[in-house]
């Protein structure tokens, strides 16, 4: 189901993850599809970007449009119309959501609808009946997400309750080909992590996310929790890195062996007018730009890049033309799949130490003409 | 320059009009891309709908982005990434919109800004020199443009003031290769609207274009006015009725001897859920189509109707997700381009009073599985 094809001297490895839709090969950047779409672009153009998995989240799509309405599509896949792999998010993470969030017993999580503020008991075994009826191809578990600052004791208890929950998960119903990832809890204390990583461990998932991080703690405890993870974890399985991050977080956390992220950053910041860029983060809406008749970075090959200008995709933005933001969203999405293929070409030759002071530090540029 | 290659006993004709950037089809509807972008799509997709030609706002775009900057860029095709065929409208219609227009004088029209109140004075030579900077392959005249009730001497005023504001924008500096379309005024009156086409069609232009229409008459005094300006217009010269309209209003147009069509209707309808089909026009964000799994027009070979169910694109627009509005627009627009394409092959066979009353009767359903 998951292979490891190579390890650089560093821990960072290289994978292919074999899912009912598909091969994905690791480290792997998956875009974010909240509601079914990723943001501002078309499947062809996702699929065209070269990616192949993306996440969505069951617990938004069970709200809107509703289980019924995509059964009757024959699925989420069919229902999108996105025929690779799908993960689905169980909604574990919109208890950091205070307009979905009301409380937590040891049943589940009670959400309010931000829709129409009806009230939904979300149970391991509700997530996971979910998650099975969309027919995704790598559900996750529900976990008990605490706030980062959280008392010890609350951590304990979190690690405690996503165990119970996580087995409750791997007991419920599911169909085959579905594969299940368990979540890591812990928040920033070794004890509790190793706890969390040891407990799942020994129920057995076909992957492993890291949960809680990324939500307010120092980068350097991240990087060190990681590291922590990646060597208790078993070696034939996928680390999912939830929710993160930066491209240089992104490389970072492969340093420290993990497989696959995924991030709401380069769809969110593009709609924000900020590109990636191996020059750095560049706001494209800048008053700079307005006559600037270079891509938006020299040597791309994404579609913006290879037909528009910075001074066309800045005037669109100013314009407020849509299309401004597919532009901007392209270019990132393909900034963060060429990252990968460099990060990869990079363990292959096991000199990701290098590759990732390089595009932390002046001499990025060397890689723009790689886009 | 233009060839009418077949008519029809109405008065309709399949016709190619040769640009510097290529040949126009006609009938031909373009889409609009007032601000150089058509809108929530790319050009990529703009080209695959197979549209020959669209049409940009001169005026628009010397306010923003401004001249120098589309210069730079080595003119509107460069800048937009758009190599087929440009029509740019002077900006006289923007004399309708209040947020624009401030006067009319014998020298010009005098503009606000809307973007920052700026004035602006806008004469036949100066909208000559703009779309000539901009590099345009079509080029409308300023003309006199006034509201729809206007008295019997406002209209003949229009009329003389269009009549000696075409002759200087014809006398105005424009490079080779670059037709000039003149623009038709006099309101619903008859006598003025032949006095308008007889003495423009004596100055001489590349084409001419129909003004002043749909903003307010009743629809019989219009398609009594297109057949009457068809008789007196030079049979080798396009005629082209500017920001109209429906599908079944152009096909009536065409059955007036009309060539071109330029409207925003199907792109802004789009943007506020109408789908257009042969079964009628269709709103999307409508209850009914929450489970639909049926494309938006059964038979039709659309990216999205190929793709996507009316559930799916009804759960994109509930979620204002901007793919849902991309979605819609492409199929409205492929909708006009088959349009096209069947309403041609009416003509050629000699048929077109008879699909006209088809495709606005209830057996219009016949054509759906012929999009």
């Amino acid at each position: 189901m998951f292979e490891v094809t190579h390890v650089d001297p560093s821990g960072a490895r290289i994978g292919r993850l074999h899912t009912a839709s598909g091969v994905v090969e690791t480290p792997a950047f998956m875009p974010v599809a909240t509601n079914g779409s990723v943001k501002t672009l078309s499947f062809e153009t996702v699929a065209g970007l070269g990616f192949d998995a993306l996440i969505s989240n069951a617990f938004v799509l069970y709200l809107r449009p509703g289980l019924e309405v995509i059964e009757a599509a024959g699925g989420l896949h069919m229902f999108m119309g996105w025929d690779r792999t799908v993960f689905t998010d169980s909604g574990g993470f919109q208890m950091l959501s205070p307009e979905f969030y009301e409380k937590t017993s040891e049943k589940g999580v009670s959400f309010r609808s931000p829709l129409d503020r009806s009230r939904h008991l979300l149970t391991p075994e509700s997530c996971i009946d979910i998650q099975n009826r969309l027919g995704s191809d790598v559900m996750m578990v529900l976990d008990d997400l605490v706030p980062f600052g959280s008392s010890g004791d609350a951590l304990l208890a979190s690690v405690e309750r996503t165990t119970r929950w996580a087995r409750r998960c791997k007991e419920a119903n599911r169909s085959d080909g579905q594969l299940l990832f368990a979540i890591t809890q812990g928040g920033t204390d070794p004890v509790l992590r190793r706890r969390s990583a040891d407990a799942l461990v020994e129920i057995g998932f076909d992957g492993y996310a890291i949960g809680g991080l990324s939500i307010g703690e120092p980068k350097e405890v991240m990087s060190r929790i990681l590291r922590e993870q990646a060597e208790i974890l078993p070696k034939n399985r996928p680390r999912y890195l939830m929710g993160l991050g930066s491209p240089t977080e992104i490389i970072d956390a492969i340093t420290s062996g993990m497989d696959i992220f995924d991030s709401t950053f380069p769809t969110r910041n593009a709609r924000h007018n900020g590109a990636y860029t191996f020059q750095g983060y560049l706001n494209i809406y800048r008053g700079g730009f307005k006559d600037d008749t270079a891509p938006i970075e020299d040597g791309c090959k994404c579609y913006s890049c290879k037909n528009h200008s910075r001074a066309y995709i800045h005037h669109l933005l100013r314009s407020r033309e849509q299309t401004g933001k597919s532009l901007m969203t392209i270019h990132n999405l393909y900034f963060m799949q060429r990252l990968m293929a460099l990060t990869k070409e990079a363990i292959r030759e096991e000199r990701l130490s290098e590759f990732k002071e390089e595009v932390s530090g002046p001499v990025a540029s060397k890689y723009a003409g790689r886009l």
